[in-house]
């Protein structure tokens, strides 16, 4: 089974494990990280140990980089095999959300790249699937980005991550909110990262993303046309803890990257 | 018929106008009002024509406002029978959107007052209801505001509002980004409003919301406990063309009209 055909049958059969959890969420247990707004659920948990379990049985010497349960910790070698697993992102979402907006995450990396990658968003029974230089799609279907142009016509999602990273983020971006024609924000960034993918929104900024949550959507968006640089215009590590990132429908990139070197501290 | 009794029916007949519509929305005619970012779709007016001729056949002396269609004049006399109505809150996200964000609401006013009000979120089955002084529901289940009672632990929803309000919203309130536990934006004033009458926000913010907005979802969230003012503090006028609002579970509510207050204009 290629990488791509296995990350599918897992999203799936995963997806049926999150929707139960989803449909009992007011009897979960709920826990928090690093602060009160940092949720985590046994349904997170529950999700990502079936997946690492299916991973290390079907490929027993890759390495595993996951959210939760200690597995936050990058290979030494970046050129190796290597999964990048987010079992509920938009945990905050999936607890408090009028509105389903979270999804599962996993990627394959080998040879320093995201291979393959895909992001189940259960509730609306749908997988975005890509393999690099293949294309993306969405339940099968190819998904390409939008063709705005202009920023003033454009939505731009904005994700304020932690309030840690929220003086960073006004001093790039305050322009950007002030000349973006919409502005919107899921709290949950595969959530962003796929609808520029599907080409609902036409950027989505993050001051400082981790690998498992941008490794698939990224790839996925990417495939899908998509172009994401970090904040100072350089390519997107995958190797790497908390890099920024501007991604966009590549018609107005150019445009928010202006906005973004704006900034005073640039 | 009471009038609730009225909006109950009326949010379940429509609720399936507007599914039927989000099914087939890729080939909707879309047109734009103000500017790009102002969409219009044959969904919102058909479904606001059903709702006007109902109203009219009902209550035929009532006056009626709507977002839609040249009905957006307020009344002379402000303490006559009236109607609030926005056939599709959040249509951005109705054409644009991985979820569907997006309500009906549905308010009826006498003497000065919203006396009851419904708002339907015809994707997730959900209705909410409320009658003045005797509560409110979500699909006939009483709802109630969250108990978080610190700033830095909550869910903050700022709308971004149209561009030509970024600088005024930006300038009240960017201490209160920086704070903000979690910050959130649907594009859609129906759902973050619900989102604090359901517990699942602690506090939505607008620099400027229509009265086809607010009236139903404003008086859902009161009766599920929470605080409403402007601004500045004073009580939120339903006869109004565009007051800012602030609605919190009524815990944070002096803590972030403090961060409002601390902006340079004030």
């Amino acid at each position: 089974m290629s990488e791509l055909a296995f990350i599918q049958d897992i999203l799936r059969r995963q997806s049926t494990v999150a929707r139960n959890a989803y449909a009992r969420r007011t009897s979960l247990h709920v826990s928090t990280k690093v602060d009160a707004n940092d949720l985590l659920t046994e349904a997170d948990l529950a999700i990502q140990a079936n997946i690492v379990d299916a991973i290390q049985t079907a490929f027993p010497d890759d390495h595993i980089v996951a959210e939760e349960d200690g597995l936050t910790t990058l290979p030494t070698d970046t050129t190796s095999r290597c999964w990048f697993i987010d079992p509920i992102d938009g945990t905050q979402n999936f607890v408090r959300g009028l509105f389903p907006a979270w999804g599962i995450s996993i990627a394959f990396a080998n040879e320093g790249h995201a291979q393959c990658g895909g992001v189940a968003l259960p509730e609306r029974d749908l997988t975005l699937l890509a393999q690099r230089q293949q294309g993306a799609t969405a339940n099968e279907v190819p998904i390409s980005v939008s063709t705005i142009a202009k920023l003033a016509n454009a939505r731009t999602e904005i994700d304020f991550g932690h309030r840690t990273s929220r003086d960073d983020l006004l001093a790039h971006c305050t322009t950007l909110i002030q000349e973006s024609g919409q502005l919107r924000c899921h709290c949950a960034a595969v959530v962003g990262l796929c609808s520029v993918a599907t080409g609902d929104a036409d950027a989505f900024i993050h001051a400082g993303l981790t690998p498992w949550d941008h490794a698939a959507a990224v790839l996925i968006a990417e495939e899908a046309g998509a172009t994401a640089t970090q904040f100072d215009g350089s390519a997107v590590p995958l190797f790497a803890q908390a890099p920024s990132l501007v991604i966009t429908n590549g018609l107005i990139h150019g445009e928010i990257l202006a906005h973004i070197g704006r900034s005073p501290d640039k």
